[in-house]
């Protein structure tokens, strides 16, 4: 018997483009004598959908996907994710289901039993959890159909109190498939990889496991479909981050290829590597989905809009990416300098706009109103927000859309300008802490510079004020960021950090910078997810509290 | 027996501030001969906490706010909710749980059944459901207590399998606490009514009721805490948007007046009025928890910052609302006399900035850039993105915080400019269609004039080019409002409109434009919500879809 894995780029609500490549797919697996295809969790849809659920209109578009896509499974079968109604009265509208298409026909559908409701995850909104467990088979093979969170609990997940594959082992199952929807982490791939061979360890079978690829908005799908002998070891890795299609024959499984992805990485920096190929797929699709193909954004010579310039050359093609320098009467020669050389290395083109006009005549507008007040933040920020104004201008003329440049340790202390360098469609590097964006800058930096090393090298500064640096407001970044990692990753408390040797004041001053910026991150763009723990929908905190603050 | 019922405004994870208020009502209650007071669900963190949940620092301190309470329960018993640590290492790590306190210490726990998680609930993603069913005892009166959603199963409600109150009426129990956090909608107030009537009518036992009031950043609880008989007759409702404490006397229910604080309204508008009274209430309670009393705001000449102004003076005083006019060379000479008019009529100060310098500022640093291309959107934008930077250069220089004047309209369509006329720390009529904001200005001036005549009657223009009507871009506005409602409130798909007699090719335009927007709604400021559906936490859409779009 033949399985194909068939791991595909979706894009959640374009019904048309969906059946378009899973029929092309199966078209491929006919070619390929296989008997049997396996797509993602919610494939018709795409996922997330999130609230497009709620729409009986989108629930019938489903339907009709899936009845469309059964046409083309004569002398094949097919396994397909898709949300479905609920058919009794009691419980949740929808179940999140498998259907297997045989005969032009839905054959048989298999509903998602653990509804993960964590993190980024809110499947209990829409889904009603399976109670009946029972087998599928596809010509003559038992198989034990399961979606994505179904294998998560390998008998010690708290959160559960079911095991469906200990339920669907009364029925002796021959193998396991798992359809998924399982995003990208820097740490995910490990995880995964140990559930699954637990998985097919436990109940001694092999499994067949389809993931998404491909980003949706700020959720990086990296693929990594496998399959996994019954011995627990991995037979075959799908690529990351590029969609993908393998068949494989289940009586000889072993004379797959033992093809392993990530063996490109180097061991030191597998998880720099994959965070920066993450953020090359998020930027690309990104673009792609809302067909849109110029990106432009501010180049101020430090290293966070460097690193942002240089994963969208690699996203989008040196020539659809515009820098623009915007000097300010505070800006230094060398930011000025680093930058054209960054764009030179690049390739790619770049404007520069001077600001300081621009500043003079709001200083002239507002002079009456500020009452000989001392420069401070209100004039820095007002630096900041013509840079935003003139970004967004040449961004509405010209159908570019503004890349956002800030990081994961300023959006936590709120180092940054709403309405100003805070602005942008998408976030490239606002899940990645100070400190790594430097290991990503060497790291792009491996094969002969791209980012000039003076960028790299020099302090970190905002450039709002005469020789300001961000180390004059700012703890260094090394202890920050440890600190920031601590408090949002790992949600260890104010006591806890105390008592393992960080200072007190410094601890006090940085829980308390998160918690009072929630609002600044509340209206800032969709952040390009790397973590187990970004800002975003996986991090949810009411604005006005007085916690830690 | 004498049972206080205290509806207190209680501030998120300020422990301090919400222990005090507790331990206040509980030496009133002491002074008026109570036995049991009751205090709102999640009384001692404030709801919602949100991820703080999360955190074991904040749940210790929960813990230590309830132990704090306790030791003032000597010679009263108090009912207080609280997250609690689930002791079983199966299940979520909390319950939602109500406390008994006795005798200086915690006497029962008692846990939600019922977790809702749909539009702006995740109770779900904290709290594991509860499966014991007790009854607890106070002076030996036996007590159903149960936690907001607990009733709102009156056997036929499809989400839950379980009915608490079915289960604890083999208890025999003799009346029905109720301790709830349930926010405000424009309907609310009838269907929550009409829910707690049939519980008691069902169980035929008088039932006390609790909840919470006050704004949490977006969600506005209105108070309204109530006594309704085993006949389900209301026997008193507590003040609506503002604190409360009744003492009843459960001998003699009927002896207590037939309190019906919504009668105030006049029949025909009862909606706007408690619209504008939770508006009144969501910005008052923003400012004071944030530590800020002074707000700003663009003064257009048009109807939505006029109400927001309205509303802004009714909430913090006409003194502390700075209006800024920010007229450019497009507008018109009324805008600038009706605002006058409408300061005027208030009382509130006003400042005036010409725009036309600073833009002509940028139109000199742009225009090389801009290859003589027309006048288009982009030169729109850069207006209201001055008038952004200048409003919020004057919030930064005197910690006014920016008030957002959009409506729901408007946020819809996306008829608006990003980090222009859409900045500000909190969107007063973002879940008001147009239309209703004319019924709040009607509704307003009901006492006399305060929104200018001129204001509510002349055609509504974003005044951004020579001549520019809203009516040149978008449907009329009783058109376009009905099919946003439907669309968004009702989730009609496009099909279903059509057959209503909607025009297909206008339901096309609004529900594309009201998809391919959500990138804009996703930066905006968090909108105080007054219906069953506003833009915010409770509507959870992809940016990167193609549906309808």
């Amino acid at each position: 018997m033949k399985i194909a894995l068939a791991q595909i780029n979706f894009h959640i609500g374009n019904f048309e483009s969906n059946i378009s490549k899973i029929k092309s797919a199966i078209r491929r697996a006919k070619t390929e004598n296989v008997d049997l295809i396996v797509f993602a969790e919610l494939a018709v849809s795409g996922y997330p959908p999130r609230d497009f659920l709620e729409f009986d209109d989108f629930i019938s578009q489903c339907k009709k996907a899936v009845d469309d896509i059964a046409k083309c499974c004569i002398g094949i079968s097919a396994i397909v994710g898709s949300p479905t109604k609920n058919p009794e009265f009691q419980g949740k509208y929808l179940y999140n289901a498998a259907f297997l298409l045989e005969d032009g026909k839905v054959k048989e559908v298999r509903n998602k039993t653990l509804l993960p409701n964590y993190d980024i995850f809110d499947e209990y909104r829409y889904f009603e959890p399976n109670k009946v467990f029972e087998i599928i088979d596809v010509k003559g093979k038992k198989i034990a159909l399961t979606i994505c969170e179904d294998l998560w609990n390998v008998g010690n997940n708290p959160l559960y109190t079911v095991n469906p594959m200990d339920r669907l082992m009364e029925q002796k199952p021959e193998m396991i498939i798992n359809i998924a929807a399982s995003p990208f982490n820097f740490d995910q791939h490990e995880t995964r990889t140990e559930i699954l061979k637990k998985n097919a360890l436990k109940y001694n079978l092999p499994l067949f496991y389809v993931n998404h690829v491909g980003a949706q908005t700020e959720l990086l799908f990296d693929g990594g479909s496998m399959v996994i002998n019954a011995e627990g070891k991995i037979i075959r890795e799908l690529k990351y981050f590029k969609e993908d299609f393998q068949v494989f024959d289940i009586e000889n499984l072993e004379g797959n290829s033992n093809h392993r992805p990530l063996l490109k990485y180097h061991p030191s920096n597998v998880k720099t590597g994959l965070i920066h190929d993450a953020l090359v797929m998020g930027v690309r699709n990104y673009f792609k989905k809302l067909g849109f193909s110029k990106a432009i954004l501010g180049l101020s010579g430090g290293i966070d809009s460097a690193v942002t310039l240089a994963v969208a050359v690699k996203a989008l093609g040196k020539d659809n990416v515009l820098s623009v320098l915007l000097p300010s009467q505070f800006s230094s020669q060398h930011s000025v300098d680093d930058s054209l050389e960054l764009v030179k290395n690049l390739g790619s083109p770049h404007k520069k706009i001077e600001i300081e006009d621009i500043y003079r005549s709001f200083e002239g507008s507002l002079s009456s109103h500020f009452q000989n007040l001392p420069f401070g933040i209100a004039e820095e920020n007002i630096q900041a927000r013509i840079r935003g104004v003139l970004l967004m201008a040449l961004s509405n003329k010209f159908g570019y859309i503004l890349l956002n440049t800030s990081n994961k340790s300023e959006a936590a202390v709120g180092y940054g300008t709403l309405y100003g360098d805070m602005n942008g469609g998408l976030s490239v590097l606002g899940d990645v802490y100070k400190t790594r964006v430097f290991d990503m800058a060497r790291y792009m930096n491996r094969n002969g510079e791209i980012i000039p090393e003076n960028i790299i090298t020099k302090p970190p500064s905002a450039e709002l004020r005469p020789d300001q640096k961000d180390s004059d407001s700012l703890p260094d970044y090394e202890i920050l960021d440890e600190i920031l990692f601590r408090y949002i990753e790992n949600r260890q408390g104010p006591k806890e950090l105390i008592r393992m040797g960080f200072e007190e004041a410094i601890v006090k001053r940085i829980l308390r910078l998160v918690n009072i910026n929630e609002y600044k991150r509340y209206q800032t763009p969709p952040i390009l997810r790397v973590s187990a723990k970004a800002f975003g929908m996986g991090r949810r905190m009411p604005i006005v509290a007085k916690y830690l603050s």
